[in-house]
């Protein structure tokens, strides 16, 4: 069993060590190669993701993302490294959970998860300018909303969940994201078993921030995706807390949805809670091993439980190696 | 002094005629000019705008807008009224209010005002299909992004504002969004006195969720404005309390945000304060009349106090007219 590990930049090199080293501890025989990608990357040597950590990564299958600092600006040559990572890899899928969590700043009562469509939509990085008109394409397909859809459901069914709320807002993109919503209803229809709805994204941000107790799982667009699953992680506990997968038919990336955190990185306080979820995830869904997946989140309920968590969600925290190791203890 | 009055649709005819009664009640020489849009206008007449309704809007300069019910599928020659009133009005601006009030749905502390831009972005309706590949515009022009800045920073300014947030997804988007947010730095460099910041869109909403009283004002592109500011509603009490205003040089809409409430349209409950409150915008920043405008969002506030509102927000409620006399009373 190989495992690709790209810490990326920032506390990305906080947080991977510790999420790999869970998984070495439940894993024993994890064979780890490492690999480059991010901000920092690109400074050195001209390239985000450079090919050699692409062949990494599609010759291991199951991906460890740490995080990238993102430029603001327009720098030329440069492309996101995790969202071309997301598309080369063929992870079409971006699954990602909020559950309430024994925390202050976590609201009761949640356990929801947003599928975020992974390889399109205004990610295609299909854009224009000459200064005074800018335009950027948002590209909707029938065959990638077709299977995140069938996706989304299959995963629905293993998990046991109830209904899936289709998010979309064809009322202004009835073309783009109607197509999205009718690929969506098209595969609804075989799983009878799940209760199908839909909601403008305007909508589901409201109703995620008065009961996100209320939804069970959200199947969106990618964009709506980025945005609803940031603010559904505000009531797990924060994005120190937020774990994802990215999951393909032939790899997997865990990575959690936190970012660099260059305000904080090289301190040693970065959660590491985030990426340990995420190894969780990459141990149920693509290891298909549930049993270890759940020794490890009942460590880290048990852990925060205690009330041992770093600064962003307790005060007083304790430091990413401490709170590592009484995880780990707990496994 | 005159009014164009548009109901809409749905409770657009319940809350529309106490806002204009309340706007009648502190401007007596307000001259009233009905005319129609929406779905059920469409479904009439195959317009959901009629030109007729465009001229009385324009010489009005003034317009009450209520709420459209929008067709979530594909519909031959149905757009949006809303959109295409906010456009063909040149109401570049849609300035959107969120303030903490005293209900338990309300967060306390809250006072911020998004200002979304009201005329591109996803918004421009170039959308294709061939029903396996479909593509949408999203265009991002540097007049449009100067003009919204503009009126951003002096409605800051006015209201004695301390700081603007800028947001955007230039990481993905470094063209289009790039340029919105540069054209919105160079606006801000002629006024010194308002600090300005930026955020990525889907950081912004987590913000929102977990801090909404650390935000002063936001200025956003159309489609993130759009669901920044449901989101934001949603910690002022709801869509019920949510009040907008469209602005631009020769025109101005008052718009409640909440949509056409097709669940509760006819039973004489409609929360009619997000239509006041958008009446007390048009006298505020339209009429120039602020003491009347906070006349009205006094009255508003004391009823509040004194634990009277729609189901909704209170319970239990009271009906909309009940309600609507209790402010007029106040005012
Ligand atoms: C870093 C950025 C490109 C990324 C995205 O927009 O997908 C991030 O926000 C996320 O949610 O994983
Ligand atoms: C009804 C719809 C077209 C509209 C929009 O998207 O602008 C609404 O959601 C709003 O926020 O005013």
């Amino acid at each position: 069993m190989k495992l690709c590990v790209i810490p990326g930049d920032g506390i990305g090199h906080e947080v991977v060590p510790v999420a790999v080293g869970v998984l070495q501890a439940v894993l024993p025989g994890l064979q780890l190669v490492f690999a480059d990608a991010g901000w920092e990357e690109f400074c050195r040597n001209g390239k985000a993701l450079p090919e050699r950590t692409l062949v990494a990564a599609r010759e291991c299958g199951a991906v460890f993302f740490g995080a990238v600092s993102s430029p603001m600006q327009l720098v030329e040559g440069y492309r996101s490294p995790i969202v071309q990572l997301r598309r080369e890899l063929g992870c079409h899928a971006n699954i990602r959970p909020t559950l309430s969590l024994p925390l202050a700043s976590s609201r009761s009562g949640i356990d929801l998860i947003i599928v975020r469509e992974n390889t399109e939509d205004l990610y295609v990085g299909d854009e224009q300018s000459d200064g005074e008109v800018a335009v950027a394409i948002k590209r909707i397909t029938r065959k990638a909303s077709l299977r995140v859809a069938r996706s989304a459901f299959e995963l629905a069914r293993n998990a046991g969940r109830q209904r899936i709320t289709i998010i979309h807002k064809a009322n202004i993109l009835p073309r783009t994201d109607g197509l999205f919503r009718d690929c969506a209803r098209e595969v609804a229809r075989e799983f009878t078993d799940i209760a199908v709805d839909e909601m403008l994204v305007d909508t589901a941000a409201l109703r995620l921030a008065q009961a996100p107790e209320s939804f069970d799982m959200l199947l969106a667009p990618n964009l709506y995706g980025d945005i609803l699953s940031d603010l559904a992680a505000a009531f797990g506990g924060g994005l120190g807390l937020a774990p994802s997968l990215n999951l393909g038919v032939a790899a997997a990336i865990a990575e959690p949805v936190h970012g660099s955190a260059p305000d904080i990185a090289g301190q040693g306080i970065a959660n590491p809670l985030a990426a340990i979820l995420s190894a969780a995830m990459l141990l149920r869904v693509w290891w298909q091993r549930p049993e270890l997946a759940l020794r490890i989140e009942q460590a880290v309920h048990a852990t925060l439980l205690d009330g041992i968590a770093t600064p962003d969600v307790m005060s007083p925290g304790v430091t990413t190696q401490h709170l590592a190791r009484v995880v780990i203890e707990r496994i």
